[in-house]
């Protein structure tokens, strides 16, 4: 018991000076100007769903209320595909390995005939965006084996600088939705410390989560690999990517995984997919006290996509919301965020 | 890329600024007091070791400096077994869980007749003592196994407060090393990220980390059990331990595991055992640019504990410092800290 603590009392004044200072993204992550200058949330359209965002962080943040959490049991998750950014037509990891299918092949020509790579190389769009969510991390271990993970850092950075969505051609990292973005700024500006769990590669998205969520790669929790410790040519130590599965968030691992690494339950947690987010959803609900479940609904098939069970569609391999979930999600009283009608804008470069 | 950031400078300022504010731990950890009114390391005598730390701090952190590390790669990572505090005659957990075997045999009296259990039952310290790190995690998976991830947090918690170290007749967390104590805070005050990897259990381990290190759980990384997704009789969600080894620190998984969840190869470590920190002291050194990989050697009977090979003294199951990776940590440069010649004092209520 030998480091010195401040009080409630003082962290909140350091808080309240933080608030006062340039931006600190990172470490407490929020913008002193959107903090100071505009009332939070603003490309949010007044309604239940941005309403109970505000009442939460409100209500577990105010020590006077019999709802207030401590700053250090203020933890938030957020889904990254399909919950942060676009995951249509599909993941964008799964671009980058689909673009490393051709290198693969050509070391390994012995998988130009084996699923699912033959169905990549043919080229049938269709086809390969009806490949299994098994299929699609076949793919990842296949491409993302074998190298050092440095190497791999290097070469994801790189990839993003050039990729693009087909669909509106810019990168991938533009296609944040501003509206969470948002919600990141104002619940680390009111001291919760913000996650992502997420079905891709800690290593993946841990090169830009820091740049474009303002969250550092060690609080980005992924389905991983096995890593190899062994030495190059010079005899220098190095970590190799091994085509193994140690935690798995593709489908319902996510909160075990979650708890695993970071040693509690969130209070408040995004999503949206059945596959992975319904277990993580439920269990941060359920928890004692104020609980914030949050459910990003792909409604708006203008400005980005509409898709899944509850909107009338059928399920595809990339991102799901099934009728279950919704009806769950309305039992357990989650919010459900309608893209079309709780967003009054869903991308920063967009006209407001 | 929708969040704005700071510039080096910016950042600087703020940290700075946040350098005259009351302590903040848990958020960047250094309490000013600390920082500003007395020299850095005070219970380090003068020396190599001292030296080799403040010296790797100023190199890494000068912005002038050929080998600054921006502040978002600033990773430091700390064994805690015999790093940060007391590890002898037992690990403290292997203490937890060795109180609990008599709940676990009443539960299932089948493990009574069966080891590693049978010496526990014993009661014989020396052969205890002998049980080898594989029978002790055994232990670990019995007695940590089947009860929701909550009701084993209020368990370790109530267990920490009244537990007591036989030797000093303190509380355990009484016993960490008071030199670690100020490096963990001068790192953090210098824009250091300050991690635990440990062969405990995260679970355990963040129960105290925050409050006796200024480390959140989020940022210990543990050798873990499966967790099991399921419901009480109340159909409330929970998840339950189960006896099954998924993250593996107890040998050489350490830096897989470390880099497996947060993504970097530290630029600082800490640790001091042959078996689960010497991959991890290695592979930080053989990084590009300053790195600093410390090994704390335990030759002080008269103050703590002599173990270890390269004391000239026998390995036991807990703790070792082999000649081999003596003789490594000498051709690669690492430091080599003399608890006996390098620290004034070990623990904090020792007079200075």
């Amino acid at each position: 018991m030998t480091t010195s603590h401040s009080d409630g009392l003082s962290r909140r004044l350091v808080l309240g000076a933080l608030a006062a200072m340039p931006a600190l993204p990172g470490l407490l992550g929020a913008t002193a100007a959107e903090a100071q200058t505009e009332a939070p949330l603003p490309s949010w359209n007044d309604g239940p769903a941005k309403r109970a965002i505000l009442d939460f962080v409100r209500d577990t943040t105010d020590p006077s209320s019999k709802e207030f959490v401590p700053p250090e049991e203020r933890i938030a998750e957020f889904d990254q595909d399909g919950t942060l950014w676009v995951e249509h037509p599909v993941y964008t990891q799964i671009v980058y390995c689909l673009d490393h299918v051709g290198d693969l092949v050509k070391a390994r020509p012995e998988l130009k005939n084996r699923q699912p790579f033959k169905t990549v190389l043919s080229g049938d769009r269709e086809a390969i965006a009806k490949l299994s969510m098994r299929d699609f991390f076949e793919i990842v271990l296949g491409t993302q084996s074998g190298m050092d993970v440095e190497t791999f850092r290097e070469d994801v950075r790189k990839w993003l600088t050039g990729a693009k969505h087909p669909r509106w051609d810019r990168l991938y990292t533009d296609l944040v939705y501003q509206p969470m973005i948002e919600v990141l700024n104002f619940m680390r500006a009111n001291g919760y410390r913000t996650f992502i769990a997420t079905g891709g590669s800690g290593g993946f998205v841990g090169e830009y989560s820091e740049k474009v969520y303002g969250i550092p790669p060690q609080q980005v929790a992924g389905t991983e690999q096995a890593f190899k410790y062994g030495y190059d040519k010079d005899h220098r130590p190095i970590l190799t990517r091994e085509p193994k599965l140690v935690l798995d968030n593709l489908e319902a691992g996510k909160i075990q995984n979650f708890w695993m690494i970071y040693q509690r339950r969130p209070y408040a947690a995004f999503g949206n997919s059945s596959s992975d987010d319904q277990q993580m959803l439920e269990y941060v609900k359920a928890g004692s006290g104020a609980r914030l479940s949050v459910a990003v609904l792909h409604d708006d098939a203008k400005r980005e996509y509409a898709y899944g069970p509850a909107q009338g569609l059928p399920n595809t391999s990339v991102g799901t919301f099934s009728q279950e979930m919704y009806d769950i999600a309305k039992k357990q009283g989650w919010i459900v965020v309608s893209m079309r009608d709780d967003w009054k804008r869903i991308f920063a470069f967009e006209q407001a």
